[in-house]
This record gives C-alpha cells, sequence and structure tokens, in this order.
C-alpha cells in the first residue's frame, strides 16, 4: 500500500510500505480522510517541538474498520481515532489525564501516524462514529482540541472571551464557548479567516489586529471589563507574550496552540490580577464523545470550515502550498 | 500620637500625627503588636512594586477597638483587620474575589498601614479575635496568605508538595499543605530556616538547595513522580524561573512571593505537562476566618516562628538589620 | 405610613404606622414596587413553613432611596433589597452562604417586609439599580433564586434539563439553563403558563402533564437519556416526590420550590443512579449582580412575566383572588 | 473446579464446574483471597436488592494471573479486580463515571462472582497489585467503596464529620476523611467495633449511640456547629432516615450503605440547611489506584480489621455465622 512520508523538514515523499501482520489487541482501518492540522504544517517546516523524523503525518482520522478484535466494533464500522496512546501508569494516567501522559506517543507525531492507505491502531484507541459523515469524522479531533481547552477554562455564562487565532482551533472554540454562554471577540490579521468565524458563529464579534488598536477594541467591547478567558489558538510566540495584557482581574488565559520559544510576561502584572495561565495539551475520550454528540445534534455549517480538499496522490505536490499564509485555507481535508 | 513613616526608599522617621476625627463607618484601634512582613522589608529596600513614598507600612495587625460603629462589635474587643480595600463593584469584586479588586488599597501598602498607636480603618475591615492572644492574631494575615494559596492548588491528600522558601509564607504553607493529607518537601538555603520549619511541621522534609541537586532530591523524595504541586514562597526571580522544572505532569504552579521581574519558561516543557501557573494574591475573609479557628483548635508552637519582638520605639533603628540575610529572622513582632 | 399586614392567615389588614428614627447603619427607601411570591401567596394560605403571624410580606423590591449612611450610595438612586439578612458568625456564613445563615432572618418571611410606603433596610443589604426600570428590579428577588439553583447544579451544555412548574421560577430557571446551553423541557398542568413561557425562552420545549406520560415524553426528548438535571419549581408535594423518577444516571435533583411535608423516594432507585439531591435556598450577592447584569443585556420580554399590575391600595382586596389557580396570574407586580 | 453458589436466600452449596475456554480479551486468574462484604451477607439473607438467585458472590478480590492477553499483565503477577463492568456507551458512562453505568454488571452482584477457584474477567479490569500482600490486595474494593464516597463529599480540613456505622466501609471512611484533615465522630452500637475503629485511626472520636443522646455528644464535639458532612455506612433504614438531623447548614450527606426501603425526610428541615444528599454507588479505577498507592505508603495495622480468616472449603458452613450481629466480625476473608 501507498503511504505519505515526511523524510525530513521539507521533504515528502510517496513510498510503498508492506502491510503488517495485525498485533493482538489492534485493529486494521481503511483511511477514509484525514484533516491537515497546524502541527502537521509545522512539522514539514520543522518548527514543531516533539518531532524527530522520517515521519508519517496525520492525526485526524476518519476510517472504517476493515479488521477488529474490539468488543464493541465491527467489521464496516466508521470510526474515528483517539491518537493519544498513554501508558497508563504514570502520574497524568493515575490522574486520569492520559492527555498529558508522560510516555506519550501521538500517531503522526511521535509515531507514525495517518497518512496511509491502511492503518493499524490499538482497540482501546477506535471511537465510534455514530453516523457521522466522513468530513464530520475527520473534524473530531480538532474539535476536541477546542472542546478540551473551553474545559480547562470552566467558562460561565456572559464572561468575555478574547480568542486570538481564527484557524480551526480558533473558530472552533468560538463555537464552543458561545455555546455556553460567553461573549466572544475573535482576533486575527487575516480578513478572510474572520469572515468564515463570523460565518459559522453568528454572534461572535471579530476584530483584524491590524485595523487599530485591539486593546480598544476589547475595552469597548468588554465595557472595560476586559476578557475574563483568553485563549491563544494562534502558536505564535509574539501573539502569546503580548495577549497578557487582555486579561481582566481574576482572567485566565490557556495556550492552545504551541511553539517552541520561551513565554515571558511581567510578574507584577500577572500577580496584580491573581492571573491563571494554563497549557491544553491534546484531549480525551470523553472530549471526543461530546464533539460527536455536538455534530449529531448541530447544524454547523462546514462549507466555511473545510475550504480545500485534496486527493491523497495530489497531497505530496500541494502540501507546500498550504503554508503560504495568503492561501485562504481553514482546514484542508484529504481523501482516499 | 506617634507613627512611623518610610519617608523614601531606606529611611524611616518617628512623626507626630494628630488623631483625626473619625469618619463614619469606621472603627478606631490601639494598635497591639504589627507583623513585619517582606513587603515591609522590599518596600523599605525599595525593590517592591505597587508601592510610593512616603508610606507608613504595617499591615499584620492585632489591636484592640476602642470606639466602633460596626454592629457585631465593642469597645475593648481584641481584633486584626482584614488590610485589603475593595471597591465591591469591578470584575473581580463581582466574582467574589476583592483579594485582587482592580482599584485595591491595601493598608500599609497603597495607603498608610499600621505602623501608629491608633488606627482606623471601615468597620467591615473588622475581625473578631476569638480569645486569640495577640502575637496568634499578628500572625493571622500572613497564615491567611498560605492558606489561601493552598486552596487555591486545590491540593489532593498524598500529592507530592514542593515549597521555595522557608520563611514565614513558606512555612505556614507547608502547615496548611500537611494538614490537606499532602507530602511536602521544602526548600531553602538557609538552615536555621530549614530547622525551625522542621521543629513545627514534624511530617516535613527540608533540602538545602546548596548541599547537591534539589532535582534529584526531588525525584528520590516523590519517587520520581516530581511535584504534583510547586509553591514559590521566595518571591525570588531566579527561584521562580527554575522551578517550572520541578512540576510533574498535570502539575499546578503556585505563586505567592512578589517580584518586579520578568518571569520565563519553555513553553514546549510547559505544554507537555499542561501544566497550570496560577498567582495567589493576598487573602479573603474566609481565609482569615479558617485561619483564626485553625489557631484556636491546633496547637502550634510559635516560638520557632516569632524569632523577633522589637518595641515600636525600637522599630525605627532596628528595621535596616531585619534585613540582613544572616539575621536568622523567620517573623519579626513589632510590639506596643 | 400605610402598611398592609397579614394579621392571621386569611386576613390582611391596612394599618397606619408611625415612622422610626433611622437606626446606625440603616437607609430608608421609598418602595416603588413589590413583587408578589408564591412565597406570600402560602404565607396568606398559612401553609409555610418559617411563618409566624402578624407579618408584613414582600421581599422582591424595588425602591428609591430617601436617605442613607452606606458608603457607596445616594439619595435619590434606584435600588433593590438583598433580603436575606445573616449572622455572619454561624458555620454558614464562614462558608460565605449568608443565604442559609443558621439564623437567617428574610425580610417579609421572618421580619416585617416591604408591603410598606416606606422601609427601613441595613445599608449592606442594598443593591444599585445600574439603571433598571422599577419593574425589573422588582424581578431580580426572584430570577436570583432561579440563578441560584441553576449555579447549584453546575449544568454543562448539552444537558437535558427538566423543570417541573410553569411559575415565575420556572421560567427564569429556564432562561438561565437555556443560556448555559442546555437543552429544557418544562412541565406544567396550565396551559396558558407553559405557553408564557415558551414566548420568552424560543428554544424551549414544553410539555402538559394532563396531556399523557411525561415520562414517555421525556423520553423521546432526551433519546432514552432522561434527565441529567431535575428542578422543581413547584413546591408541590406530589410533584417532587413523583419526580424523581426522571433522573438520569449521575442525575442532579435541585428543589427550590417549598412545601411544609415529607419527601420520600425508594433508595435502591436513588442509589442506581449515583443521583445527588440537593435544595436551593435564596440566593446571594453575586446572584444578584450577575441578574442585574443580565437584564441590563438581554432584551427578555417582560410582557409574558408581569401578568398583573395592581396598585398597593387595591392589593388588600386583590390579594385573594391571586391564588385562584385559574386566574392565568404568572407575577404580579405591586406598585405604589 | 469447586465453586460455592447461594442457590437461594439461605442456602449455599458447593459445585462442580468445568472450566470454560478463555474468551477472547479475558483473563484467567487462581483466586487467593476473597472479603465478604455486606452485600454478601444481605444476599445470602436475601435483603439486598438488585440480586436474583442463583449467584455465585463475591467481588473484593486478590488473585494471581494464570492466563492474560491484557497487554500491561503477565502470567504469575498478583492483581485484584475492578468489578463492575459497565457498558461504555451510556449517559453514566459517556460522564466517565461507569461506576453508575445504566446496564452495570456488578461481579459477584448481578452476574456470577469470585466465589471459584479460578474465575475469568475481562482484561480491563484487571488492576496490578504493585507488591501489596494478599490480604492488602483482597481490601482494595472496600477501601475504594470509602474513598469515592470521601471524595463525592469533597472534604474540607477541619470540618466536622459524623460516620454512622463502624463496619469495614465506615472505618475507611473515617481513614479517608482523617487523611483529609476532617474531625471525625463515629457512631455504632457494638462497642467492639468502635474499640477497633479507634485502634485504627488514633484521632478518631467514638460514640456508642445506646449510650444516651447522639446529637448532644455531636453537638459538644463540633461545638455546636454539628457536622458538615454525614456518611451512612450502616445501610440501615432508620438510622439513615434519623441521620437528616445531624446536618450543619450547608451540610451534605452521603450514603453508602445500601438498603431497599423508601427514605424520608422533612423538606423544610432540609430546605433551611440548604443540604445536600447523595448516594456512592461503588468506586472507578482511580479510586482503587489510590488505595493500592495509600496501602503502599501508609501502615494501616490490619489485624483489627480482618477479624476472620476461612478457608474456601470452610465457609459453606461458617457463612451463617457471620450473620450474627453479635459475633465481633469486622472483616472477613477467604483463604483459597
Amino acid at each position: 500500500m501507498q503511504i505519505l512520508a515526511c523524510k525530513k523538514p521539507g521533504e515528502l515523499e510517496y513510498q510503498e510500505e508492506v502491510c503488517n501482520r495485525i498485533k493482538p489487541g489492534h485493529s486494521l482501518l481503511k483511511v477514509k480522510a484525514i484533516g491537515i492540522c497546524g502541527t502537521d504544517l509545522h512539522a514539514f517546516e520543522g518548527t514543531q517541538p516533539y518531532f524527530t523524523y522520517p515521519r508519517v503525518l496525520g492525526h485526524e482520522i476518519a476510517a472504517e474498520i476493515l479488521e477488529t478484535t474490539g468488543p464493541n466494533f465491527q467489521k464496516g464500522q466508521s470510526v474515528t481515532v483517539l491518537p493519544y496512546f498513554n501508558c497508563g501508569a504514570c502520574v497524568a494516567c493515575q490522574k486520569g489525564k492520559g492527555n498529558c501522559c508522560v510516555s506519550l506517543q501521538v500517531f503522526g507525531v511521535h509515531i507514525d501516524g495517518g497518512m496511509k492507505e491502511l492503518i493499524q491502531v490499538p482497540d482501546s484507541s477506535l471511537i465510534a462514529g455514530e453516523g457521522l459523515r466522513t468530513e464530520e469524522l475527520a473534524l473530531v479531533e480538532p474539535f476536541s482540541i477546542a472542546l478540551h481547552a473551553v474545559k480547562r477554562a470552566k467558562l460561565e455564562p456572559r464572561e468575555f472571551v478574547l480568542i486570538v487565532g481564527s484557524g480551526p482551533i480558533g473558530i472552533a472554540t468560538a463555537i464552543f464557548a458561545t455555546e455556553r454562554g460567553a461573549k466572544v471577540l475573535l482576533l486575527d490579521v487575516h480578513e478572510d479567516r474572520l469572515a468564515a468565524a463570523k460565518k459559522m458563529v453568528e454572534e461572535l464579534e471579530t476584530y483584524n489586529v491590524r485595523s487599530g488598536s485591539a486593546v480598544e477594541k476589547l475595552q469597548e467591547f468588554s465595557k472595560g471589563t476586559m476578557a475574563h478567558v483568553v485563549f491563544d489558538a494562534s502558536g505564535n510566540l509574539e501573539a502569546i507574550n503580548s495577549s497578557f495584557q487582555y486579561l481582566a482581574h481574576t482572567g485566565r488565559y490557556v495556550l492552545i496552540g504551541l511553539q517552541a520559544g520561551t513565554i515571558q510576561f511581567s510578574h507584577p502584572e500577572f500577580h496584580k490580577r491573581e492571573a491563571t495561565l494554563m497549557s491544553s495539551r491534546n484531549a480525551d475520550r470523553s472530549d471526543f464523545e461530546e464533539v460527536i454528540s455536538f455534530l449529531k445534534n448541530r447544524k454547523i455549517n462546514l462549507a466555511h470550515f473545510i475550504t480545500n480538499k485534496i486527493g491523497f496522490e495530489e497531497l505530496g505536490y500541494k502540501f507546500q502550498g498550504l503554508l503560504d499564509p495568503n492561501s485562504m485555507v481553514i482546514k484542508a481535508l484529504v481523501e482516499f
């Protein structure tokens, strides 16, 4: 079968791989679609921590079961995959937080992922598709990342929320924050991304930081309160370090995006707010199940979200183009 | 009456002040004892944020009521004072977190404090002494700072806790963390401070960071888990920035101490732990009441805690000496 | 000035009362409007616990300040009143839950309330009106009762919520539950009350329990899940005891309404669900402030809520009629 | 192999059972020891809900692995079993609360349990013994029941806790409540049980309810506060219904024990306290892991806890005697 490997930063190559025997406790899946994540793009660029090469990318998976020993699953069933393989024994796993396991192996990050025609995954990583369409199934993982972050923040209705970055994670964060009754202001530098977000979340307010002062906009938006919660969904160092200023007293700042640099901020400014800074890493099974339930029950117009559909055989030469900041891509979906 | 003013960093002066008429809704108190806080020492040094000069210092107060209009208080009663005067209307106050009010006026920090024979405070800031002795009453504020931080951390029994700094706040933090069933390792560079802490909290483990590797010590102490919770009670920039490495995955880091510099740490290290960093600022009424209840019911041997007692009339020339790191002072108490 | 006293169950009488001197720490208010609560109606019937007679009723207050010593208030200002006067020292008050103080004195319940032209209340019970209209201000207390209950339940988005009773509290509970993203089914026996609720909360589903099986309706509504949370807003013993059956496994049941009888349910049914039953009593200052913020920012069409406006001078002879279950009253407002 | 079946209430019979082929995803275990639970005793009496007959009892299991396909387990390893087999799909499972799954099958309750020489259990129910001794491993389940209840209650240090029933669950509840810094009063009618508890938890206060008024004792113990938290570990209807009176305002009442009757209490008394009543059912994997960690690190003197050791071959005729309330049994352990 064909796989697409990232041999080193900047270099993708189609390779032929022999299908291995299925390991005990594992299922064989036919990949139907894979979403391209910022992590995949940055891994290709070589700017992502936690990566070594060569690596097969891809962790946002919609698939069909070919063979399984999972007790509640059967051949032909549509599934997605919980791509965070945890050890079950470390301090995080004992707390029920396998998402930040000390020895975490993320499918498509620490180990080879889903850019293959067929994949093998542990039975315990399967999540039933519950009738979702293929393209919805491929979005369960990124939506779960956003939901996990929103739950970390323990949002209250009517709180003012600032989201930095109107990519797929930022938009999904806006969806779940709005659902909880929060008032959301979304920042970005790309007008088209803000427009897409606005089409998906009617109540949303958006602001292009190139058009003036985001601080002033936030003050007006929040009637002087500033943001009860800030989410960084940009993964941009400069954006991360400059967003501490948006926090209201008692504010919480949730970092979803990741980059390799050093976070810096003024201690007195942080202290006087009695602020809280938290990272949000990956997601857990309950997040995936909630997202599936959400997608089944709400009408989300994905036309504004999945901006690009690419055949697996085209991906090799189209991947580079997805990195162009002017490409107006929000979410690209690879179809098999 | 006599007051002791800090005219500018490094300069204290006794001054004579005319007693003003009592303002409506205020009580007149005779100060019995005042604890000297790190904040007071740093204010004298000129290294503390939030300070302007001249300023009368002192916010750890044991006093007796001379006159009051507080409905549940009466003349002659022993009290302590909740020295954080909040606005009641801002985002923090609306959340019930007056301790980090946007317009907070801390008695002895933003406005003149307790280094006076007589003070006026709002009736609403009085807290009944409940039979505590004068020296215990003067400790209610610093103990409340520690309790507030411990409650921020939501400690669970059997969690591993690392406390950096064996001053009054560090020791009180160790007391409340131990009470919750946590296993506590306390770090400092001064052997005598660690010895005093150990005398107050039998179950405590202590380690002098000058004697080797604190990381290795913590690994051994926690059987490889590292710290579920780190408390900084040093207020030292270098210590603060280097303590991120002690965090277990899922770990929480609570900053109690304050300094004027820039906090810095690696984003990937923070992210992979899904860590949480929080400031803990001041305390609230319920913390004060819990501490009073605690001091009434537990036998804490304060002989190892209050290392110096100084008459108010001596304080002017003895203050400088308290800054000497080799003075072996833990808590100095000013008596009137 | 005129007051309206409930001399004994079933008997109201206008009386002339001399205005007393204002007590220290108290404000004198001119009452502008008072809402009539189920508590008032039941007190008149004589079926309410905690009541003794004679008693001046009324605790849902919109007023104007005539005189005050409250530091942040001034003459002429519109206010509402936090009518739960707590001791500040008991186990509940120490937990910051003055709403269920051991020695609670509710204005209009344990002590004489607001059915007077002028009232005196402690300065500390004043809550700024923030520009709300008189009729909105009179609704802050009942809305706060509902919000308090919703916060007790710690609702999550997409949870199924069943509310029993479409009176003012039931409707307000539906508003706040919907705001949090819950899916709400509201039960009552009166079609007009359900219709009014539906007009106020568009997303709401309603069901008349006289029209068939509420259990079957709930099963269909929740796709077999049953209710994550049940709120009783009926205060009817039979309804309370029969609503345990609506609970999903892990379900929470919040009792808002109060009656004098004995609650009864099957232990095995409760146990197998690992259910939680909680009372919700009164509200607290933060609830009041949140409701005021809510009413300022949302457009609630009160025309369907305040069904009757009555002059204070008419109340004596119109009160009896409000008890008629067919009167189609939701909220009656007394105007001065 | 031999099994011991409860054919109907009051009748136990040794039977010969053919060993079945191991089902996929299951492990074969050799039972080393089984604790006898109140549930087993009441099942034998026929007073336990959720039971049908015939039934092989036993769910407190210490065992050794004979065969397994569990990825992290191996032959010869000591294990205990999480005996609550949940569906993974219902409302409770989706909330991560498999302990109260809608279709829960408890090993030894809804399906045949551990009173056999060899048992088969799903790989996913295995829990590594981590070096615990056989008799400790057999206690992990009942200790987890207690820990689960203590965590439900969200105990705070210095809270007053009343535990009703000094059987194994009551004593283990006292251990975990004390560990959290709570002040515990334990009630029973048997002096020897109270004495055993006291030997295991030094700080504990005990009271024989036959010796006077438990209400007065509690008032004295709590200095008038009454109990912040009441745990019922008696499973006795009369005790359950009469323990509402012990609750402080804001109090929480956790039902651990189960019986088949109707719970009854006064609504006004419950309401004025803003009380919370919660059932605690079974436990979850994290409870088991915490208990194992606890037993590894603390020296608990089990001599006062495991009062009877019985050979499996004797159990048939000794079982009846364990029901005698004067038998002075706390925990009986069956050895194989």
